[in-house]
């Protein structure tokens, strides 16, 4: 079993994480994420960037709001920065475009919302928490999704405002990579073996009347063709939350969908009382078994967190309930 | 618990169904089906339709070739009669189309396909089941699955293929009631509030190799609006298999994912132990009580079938191993 260390960047406590009670915890991203790729500018970005997320979803907390509207406050500053595959930092199609899936369930009451595959809504969070509490449904799916998120209010922008630098020469990138590539006949299509499957924000929380949330946004694979829908907007695959336990996964999302992740996290709990740290490893484990790679973020009722990964690296955060921040990056 | 009651129209058997090995179970859907709604003529042409898709899937087995094969040859039978909810008999959406999902998973190595949102496949699963062999992914929407589908050699068909008078008069109808009930305010929006909901077909197979698979296709939710996606197209939802069982569900889809009634099944057989019946008609009342209705079907390694549902009917059929066809419609 892979053991977890945090890297306790912002916090000054070197008690283990498993020892508090946590309010919230996110994520922004598993893959190839080793202290060697990373200069020190970058790691401050995103430890400052991870950690206005969890402080601006710990503040909804404070106020007695609900883990609803911690997950949508924690999720729409990643999404909202160009650092994480999703949102402002969502990474192009094979056509170019920018196509984005969301999720969000609330542990209360089963009740869940996504939406997959839109262009056009600048916090596809904020769109699936929509589609929860007020269409009646819990899936919808391109421009139908996107002319329910304008009728519910939400921002619509333009998709040139998706557009990046960087996130578009990762795209030319890899297609050069492809095109060389072309001539090898593998049964999987090469922009699907490369790391740019991985990136996904994600966020679990639980309020004071001891209800969990747990929801994930992402801007996809770099590359992808088809319609291609990953785990993300998959209640069960990248999102699952009950009474008991929040989930949110990032990774390689057909083994996320394969192993329903977030699901058999807390299935594992249910039905076999398993704690969240066995439940979460055993899960990430399964998808290595399967040839996939990523790692999710749990947060239980108790307060209790797990984030357990098989990549090099996850962006991923967490504050205690009584406010302290505890940031990780590497291994 | 529901007592589920076999209908025998076709068996001379009266043993019950669970002390016999079935290679085949297969559904057409869920919903207000009564004998007082029934013709003779309309209760003759659904349970031939039904057999002669068990006896397609059959001859599959039997000729040594895979659970997939099985379960492809049953569904392609009920997608290409009017008489479904899928294929060829799919509803319309609001604005007046035929947008269909399917999904198929492969017990033996947890492989997964599904299509979302097509509008010109003429068989659905079909390209699942390729999405599933060929694509390197789960799930493909809209007009990137179309895409694929046609790279992948399968049929398309112009729209106007999916035109049944039956299920335009059927929109037409709805439309008019919703008309009629605009002034009121609900919740939920009056049309997911009526038995147009209602309608999959689907299909469980146990090959000669023990493998077992499971898929679904639907024609949606007449009347349905904003790109919604139901449970059909989602592995853990509407279609799930692994090693011990395989589930498809009919239904009420938002509850169904909310539930992840299929991998829920087989997740209390696996972490519970319990029996096919119990796991089955556990995930039903759990449906029920959070407002719910429908039904699954679900085949064990063993042999043995569960059908349990919470509606008036369910269009049902197994095939035992050694050929015996029972057909179910009514409670």
């Amino acid at each position: 079993m892979k053991k977890l260390v945090f890297s306790l960047l912002l916090s000054a406590s070197t008690v283990a994480f498993a020892q508090k009670k946590y309010s919230l915890v996110i994520h922004g991203g598993a893959g190839t994420i080793t202290k060697e790729n990373m200069t020190p500018a970058k790691e401050k970005a995103y430890t400052e960037k991870l950690t206005e997320a969890l402080k601006a979803g710990y503040a909804e907390l404070q106020k007695g709001n609900t883990s609803i509207a911690a997950v949508q406050s924690a999720i729409v500053i990643l999404e909202d920065s160009p650092l994480f595959n999703a949102g402002k930092g969502a990474v192009f199609t094979n056509d170019g475009k920018n196509e984005m899936d969301a999720s969000i369930m609330y542990g209360k009451d089963l009740s869940a919302g996504a939406v997959a595959g839109v262009h056009t809504i600048k916090n596809p969070i904020k769109a699936a928490i929509a589609v929860m509490q007020n269409s009646g449904h819990v899936m919808l799916a391109g421009a139908g999704a996107e002319k329910f998120a304008q009728q519910s209010g939400l921002d619509i922008v333009d998709p040139k405002y998706f557009w990046t630098k960087d996130r578009w020469d990762g795209l030319q990138k890899l297609k050069q990579k492809e095109l060389e590539k072309s001539k090898k006949i593998s049964h999987l299509p090469d922009y699907i073996t490369v790391d740019q499957k991985f990136g996904t924000v994600g966020a679990v929380a639980l309020d004071k009347e001891g209800n969990i949330a747990a929801g994930t946004s992402t801007g996809g694979m770099t590359n992808k063709k088809f319609g291609r829908i990953g785990d993300s907007p998959v209640i069960g695959a990248g999102t699952y939350a009950n009474g008991q336990v929040g989930v949110s996964g990032t990774g390689w999302g057909e083994f996320f969908i394969r192993a329903t992740a977030a699901r058999t996290v807390a299935a594992k709990m249910e039905y076999q009382n398993k704690d969240i740290a066995t439940a979460t490893q055993e899960v990430i484990s399964e998808i290595g078994k399967m040839g996939g790679d990523g790692g999710v973020i749990a947060l239980d009722k108790d307060g209790n967190i797990a984030m357990p990964f098989n990549t090099a690296g996850m962006y991923r955060g967490a504050i205690t309930q009584d406010g302290q921040v505890e940031i990780g990056i590497y291994k």
